[in-house]
């Protein structure tokens, strides 16, 4: 039961990133999947993972891809939760428009959380470049050292 | 890189509906997932999905009990937007209390979304059984005839 959704939209900014014509800070990658930073984070080391299969959302990914991107997630959740010292990871994936997704190329939200620290909204404000490369560089480390 | 967490408890409320010691509306089930009806739903068709295998979250879930997560995941996001005719829909996931976990037995929250239309807040308010079950038995028709 495929539900019929819009067309997949090769020109979405995942897709452009993937194909290497738009930059991202990448933190992971393997076959089937690659994990970036948000570049309009809700908490500092919010990751994006990413199937590198053409699919719209969870309604339409193909079984190989969901299970790999299931284990990615959980690869990035252990490595934010150690970089920035978190006591929770919050997990979020948003499939059309009404559930509130914004890019058309599937991809789960990774945010590490501390005990009384809401999420911050979802503005529309972009993080500083530095600050971005600079979290990167800690959820690299951890996890290299994991 | 297997973050230290506190131990399972085998006390917790999913535990117990899957040895059969609590009853739940359950709308999916496989050797490895169960998905049963969520008592304090967000929307109308707000289900949860839960592996069989004992873990904590997503930081302690074997590999295995993650990619059939997934995949009951997708199944049952598919049957939850054809049963009440949802435009999209949100999944939800939450490690450890400060990632807003509640219930210390990995679950996934599944969400039909309907355009304009907010989740409703989480104010531990009980659904009538009878809601619950008249909706359950829209997503089981809706997994028939997928």
């Amino acid at each position: 039961m495929t539900p019929t959704l819009p067309a997949y939209d090769p020109g979405n900014v995942f897709a452009r990133i993937l194909r290497g014509e738009l930059p991202s800070q990448t933190v992971f990658e393997d076959e089937e999947t690659l994990a970036i930073m948000d570049i309009m984070p809700r908490a500092d080391g919010h990751v994006l993972v990413i199937p590198k299969a053409a699919c719209r959302n969870l309604l339409d990914a193909p079984p190989d891809a969901l299970k790999a991107v299931a284990l990615t997630t959980q690869r990035l959740s252990r490595a934010v939760k150690a970089a920035f010292a978190a006591d929770g990871v919050t997990i979020q994936q948003f499939n059309e428009a009404a559930g509130g997704q914004v890019v058309f190329h599937m991809h789960v939200h990774v945010m590490p959380r501390h005990a009384g620290l809401a999420l911050r909204p979802h503005t529309g404000a972009m993080e500083k470049p530095e600050v971005l490369a600079t979290n990167a560089e800690k959820i690299r480390a951890a996890l290299r050292s994991g």
